[in-house]
């Protein structure tokens, strides 16, 4: 059986049960890298674990897959067999954007705003696969966990028109996407507002991973920037994604609280729920071309075209890593390197793009240490390719030809000793990651 | 783009957005077949859509895939490109039984009872893709939402443990079914307590798909039990599936509505949040081998050996239908049939099996018209295969092996008109679904 909890008793009549509710009392959690105590407290009052030391133990038995240091696991091709391919499943959810787009919809946003929590779920995925060097054709199934009682159909119908829109666009790039069904539940007792997610199946040759385990001093680091109008875009975008929305939402907002009390978890102190000072209707400091709404909800940008140009550009060997920089954000690459290695890689970002003007609204209402703005939030790019020296042109071509901005951020130096380093030159500091 | 939200506006300046909350009112909706006015009122006052209209209207538009009367949905292989076969990619969730999980917990159950919910969530998966004969290799991937503040990390290693466990003891009957990881996000604003879905991909030939198209006039039902100990099971079920686990749960149990406000939803009237008179540990009425809260936490059964002995046994054209009676009880057969016959098929089911205690105190506590009992609730078999006369020896002979009942329950006629009937001829009344 699957667990130990017996579904009878030798004994007939109640189970014993202990008298009285469960004291919840896990511990202090050890802090996320690069968190400082103060503010990993407030993630936690919030009930974010940016260190996601909990889930890292609960599957810390799981296999890594074929290629333990790629950017997403891969598995054996079971559905045919074939030693020479590899199988990608995988899963992700528009997280806590979904409750962000709740809200603006209920403040007067067209239900559309919720075709874009679809793309974050969708993209969130997708792009990840892209970074082991899948293209595709791309299997997608999604669910959506609702409460009916704040959530109509029609916002339904706007997250499966906005999974088809990607799918449709990304088709006129060439690129295969199918949606297979999903499931949509109604679980109010469940879920406070209404939760996406979807999962993407792929199937790619093994001798075209892209092994992130590759990646070794002397390369170089090409950003690639999550901001601006992608040539397959039709508006410009605030570069957010889909990471530290929670904290983002309830920072910069105010004024929500009491109104959309379903957008918030009650266990959170309330004086921490939309403690910030901004209306989503105002404007973008910095840049009046968003909202602070419309900005927060840019929906997250596929570098999936991108991809693909580049791999067309340039011999897969020489992509020594491409690394999808959501949670973790500039910090991300800390996880990948040359495993076993007795030094280390120590990836040094000197160069980052300007920070957008959302960031920076967002450290300005957060008070966060920018150690812990840069590992949260990409910062101006959500891409970054490990390449050599002598690719770096072609990368910056092939991004020019799809309206990104690119530019060297950075390089790979060894470390000292056993372990990855990530260490950011910013104008504002030095940050370090380990 | 995938919406007609624009990130960015051509006036800069704030958005005009409308000047208050959006008023919530979508109006009264159709009912669910079999469902009384004043039932389905209780349902929708607790925020779940029996009949799923909404839903089935904002996917109208989607493709109904390669075999459109098939039990799920089939897309071509266009991961390999093969003409030959098709592929699953299917999900789902253990919805409101999760709730239950964490109540049971809460009040003294141990942590193990989450891997129960692991297994609700797998097996509502891997049965529904049995039914249109795969029997893998099936890859999973897997989602769990929780809220931090609530649920601490034991929870998440249940909830692995429970999966891996199913994967094992598949395993032993040469099942091979592989966990490729997944996605645990801590959204407390989205997620009361906690919210466990999982996704499965399978690659069949598309010569060996069970079409439930081909049932026809002549054939005969013949019902697997959802209670009793399977042989590849170490204790006895209760038969609940995880379907109808917001009315189970809501009208069974008492008590625990002011102590757990996490577990159920705010926008429903309270009066109708645990409004039973039972306990968890108070003996199951009629059948003291079980709790009531070891009865409803009964991990769904998996079919899946059974399926696979019975398509060894018996040729695979044999096979007309193979449904699992999961939303929609022993009302699910309607959706399936001969599309586009002049006359449809009329399942008449007049011998099912004895009401397993569970349903009989679900519907005592209840109090719902029993039409609407059947059509919720699997009420004894989650499981039928249609088949010609011939065939019913040989189902019976591989159930008895699976040390499962099994019975002929009923036959496929000709309905008097388009579209499909089922009648159920009970002791308790005659109750018909279109």
């Amino acid at each position: 059986m699957s667990n130990d909890r017996s579904a009878t008793s030798d004994i007939p009549g109640p189970r014993p049960l202990a008298p009285g509710p469960r004291p919840l009392a896990p511990g202090p959690r050890p802090l996320a890298p690069g968190l400082s105590a103060r503010h990993d407290h407030r993630y936690q009052q919030r009930g974010v674990s940016a260190g996601k030391a909990e889930v890292h133990a609960a599957i810390a038995n799981q296999s890594a897959g074929l290629f333990p240091g790629a950017f997403c696991k891969l598995v054996a091709d079971e559905l045919t067999g074939s030693p020479d391919h590899a199988l990608l499943l995988h899963a992700d959810t528009a997280g806590s954007k979904a409750a962000l787009a709740y809200l603006a919809w209920r403040e007067g946003a067209p239900v559309s705003v919720f075709s874009g929590i679809a793309q974050d779920a969708l993209v969130m995925n997708l792009d990840d696969c892209a970074c082991v060097g899948s293209l595709g054709p791309y299997l997608v199934s999604n669910t959506i966990g609702r409460n009916a009682k704040q959530v109509p159909g029609e916002v339904i119908s706007a997250i499966v028109a906005g999974y088809q829109a990607v799918c449709d666009q990304m088709a006129a790039e060439g690129i295969a996407i199918r949606m297979c069904g999903g499931e949509t539940a109604d679980v109010g007792d469940l879920v406070r507002t209404v939760d996406v997610g979807c999962t993407v199946a792929a199937r790619m040759a093994r001798s075209e991973v892209i092994d992130a385990a590759r990646m070794a001093p002397g390369d170089v680091i090409v950003g690639f920037a999550s901001t601006g109008q992608a040539r397959w875009e039709s508006s410009p975008n605030a570069g957010i994604g889909s990471n530290g929305l929670t904290s983002a939402r309830h920072e910069l907002l105010g004024g929500y609280r009491d109104r959309y009390p379903e957008t918030w978890a009650p266990e959170i102190d309330p004086s921490l729920a939309y403690c910030g000072k901004h209306r989503l209707e105002e404007p973008l400091p910095g840049d009046p071309r968003f909202t602070i709404g419309s900005a927060l909800l840019s929906p997250t940008r596929t570098y999936l075209p991108l991809i693909r140009d580049l791999l067309a550009a340039i011999p897969r060997e020489d992509f020594h890593g491409l690394i999808h920089c959501s949670g973790g954000g500039q910090a991300k690459l800390v996880k990948f390197g040359r495993p076993g290695a007795a030094r280390g890689n120590r990836y040094v970002k000197d160069a980052l793009f300007p920070l957008p003007p959302l960031f920076a609204a967002i450290q300005a209402s957060t008070g966060l240490p920018w150690a812990e703005v840069y590992s949260v939030y990409n910062c101006g790019h959500r891409l970054e390719a490990i390449v050599p020296a002598n690719r770096v042109e072609a990368c910056l071509a092939v991004a020019k030809a799809c309206a990104i901005d690119a530019q060297v951020v950075g390089r790979v130096e060894e470390n000292d000793g056993p372990g990855n380093v990530v260490e950011l030159r910013t104008e504002r500091g030095v940050y370090l990651y380990r």
